[in-house]
């Protein structure tokens, strides 16, 4: 179906940059070509480390390797983790061509880029993500930051990556929780622009969740090139990018409502899906049977059908109002005209919002 | 001498503003053009708002304009208070489309730039500096950022404004030592690049310390245009705009030393640049007359002359260790070869820098 080692170029003229996908990367693949100075800094966390972090090391023969493991979780996206990057990079007297170097998922990959966007306004950055949603989401398109307690990524930065090294055996030592979280985003791509990928998904979805090495490969190649195919159309959400948050206003808002690591991101994700697609439906955009079809594969990537218990429609209201895609207070969603087609839409507080609100929250 | 009015173009490509510089300009200039959305939030301080704020927000009719009243100070340029301005935001629901309003200082300009280089990944924002030193000097360039407490400014971002609105008039208020404070970089431009300005300023020292209007119109409107220039060759401080830390790697050193806020920035920059030019006559660079011309005019601007009582060489090296321009362990200094001939160059630890260290620190 592929070679074993695939790779695949992020076009975005002189910040462009490759993603190298294959088993057995890490400690083999040489990274040293993408480090400016002599200096790197490995950020990791306590659960990757213990794993990987030795591996990771190997990658940067000759240089000064340096690490700092931060706790793990998405309660720990804020400020006081972040500053744990910089009094490590200033107690080492890391200097300007230094390269930070994110081992681990999303939020490792998130604060380890916004700390490499900032740090001496600026310093190279590489990623190796560990975990399945961080594969074909986070480590592609440069975005990077940290949650503030009223909304989640509020604080942040775009800044693309030197490379992306993706080794799928670190995906053997994956939750299956974390599993299916990854494949909420990996769904994503087919639902909004890719139904031949939607339908290869349908048919693939089980060899996925046994966590069959070529099918992850390839799926982990599909979300990547769709996603950096978007990207390079618009890298800072001046519109089309904008397809990339379907399920995610709806999902913030139950990742803010739950406590930040509660639910994991992807579980949101996939919720919020169930939701932009029933609101499609009642809409008039979508018909029933597309609906049913997104959801059938949602429910099979074991991804939860209903929002946290106690949740209201004012709730969402409440916190999907500071949701970034919003312009001048009006409310923004991501939603769908069919499988493979998404598109974004304004909604001034619709009745059928209102329905799809009420019909998820009493469901829970 | 000049019109009241005068306009000067950062030349940055896309990323290129005007800088407006005359009298009564605050709540008389209309800046609503540089406003995508229909929201404003001035970040001013506490010293700054009970005289402009008004004024301020007289420049945005039709908009919706909010405030945050920082405390005032160097001490407070760090994450804590920068995360005020994140507060205020986002609990008036601030979207991506709107307008960030630097209102003070320089340290409310570099916090504010920071705040909108970060707010949901980058928002627009305006510079109106109220101190000699901003205007001169933090207005111009897009360098943002806030401190860490084992070094100063290395947590940031480049992020340039829409617009520089530097209303003269606002100088009426300002204290004489902070008249002195922005002396030291307008005088650092004369050193550094312009010998006529140099010998302009020797002329007119007396009328700029006397605060005279159109002497101060001059020297604010000569020293961003040299900014302006070295800003447009070198936007990411690559190699040239390095020359404009004259005096900065010592004086930093000071600043640190002393704890934030205790010195001026431009009193730790009149004293730096009063050790890079004696470092520059021990190392055979420059003449003892130049150096002599430098500080008459340092002195002339009421700058100290001595460091910090009781700070040692070793506090020095200790602290410029981490100065940003530094590559790979080796201290980067910027010295004179000549007046209004500036060059950076590498020093791993000369005789003549002992020296240098040597004399201030005995004679303080």
């Amino acid at each position: 179906m592929h070679s074993p080692r695939q790779e695949l170029r992020v076009d975005l003229g002189e910040r462009s940059y490759p993603i190298v996908i294959g088993p057995s990367l890490l400690g083999r693949e040489d990274l040293t070509p993408y480090v400016a100075g002599e200096q790197v800094m490995i950020v990791s966390n306590e659960t990757v480390a213990p794993l990987y972090l030795e591996a990771a090391k190997a990658c940067f023969p000759g240089k000064t390797v340096d690490a700092v493991v931060l706790p793990d979780g998405e309660k720990y996206k804020d400020w006081q983790t972040l500053n744990l990057i910089f009094d490590a990079l200033l107690e080492r007297r890391h200097s300007r061509k230094t390269t930070l170097v994110a081992l681990g998922g999303g939020v490792v990959g998130d604060m380890t880029g916004f700390a490499a966007a900032s740090y001496q306004r600026g310093v190279r950055f590489i990623q190796i993500p560990t975990t399945l949603l961080s594969q074909v989401d986070s480590s592609v398109g440069g975005k990077t930051g940290i949650n503030h307690p009223l909304g989640k990524n509020m604080i942040g930065a775009f800044h693309q990556p030197e490379v992306v090294l993706i080794d799928t055996d670190t995906l053997s030592t994956l939750p299956d929780r974390e599993v299916s979280a990854g494949l909420a985003e990996v769904i994503k791509y087919g639902l909004i622009q890719d139904v031949g990928f939607l339908a290869w998904l349908e048919e693939n979805i089980d060899c996925l969740i046994a966590l069959d090495g070529d099918a992850l490969a390839e799926a982990i190649y599909r979300s990547c090139a769709c996603k950096a195919g978007v990207v390079a159309k618009d890298e800072r959400e001046g519109g089309l990018r904008a397809i990339l948050n379907l399920g995610h206003t709806f999902g913030h808002a139950i990742e803010t409502y739950a406590g930040y690591g509660t639910w994991l991101h992807g579980e949101a994700v996939g919720a919020g899906m169930l939701m932009a697609a029933d609101l499609s439906v009642r809409l008039g955009r979508l018909d029933e049977e597309s609906r049913d079809r997104a959801r059938a594969l949602i429910l099979k990537a074991r991804l939860p059908e209903s929002v946290p218990a106690g949740m209201e429609p004012d709730d969402f209201r409440q916190l999907m109002a500071v949701d970034k895609k919003n312009v001048d207070g009006t409310l923004r969603l991501v939603l769908l005209d069919a499988l493979g087609d998404a598109v974004i839409v304004s909604d001034e507080g619709s009745p059928a919002l209102a329905e799809t609100l009420q019909y998820f929250c009493q469901s829970s």
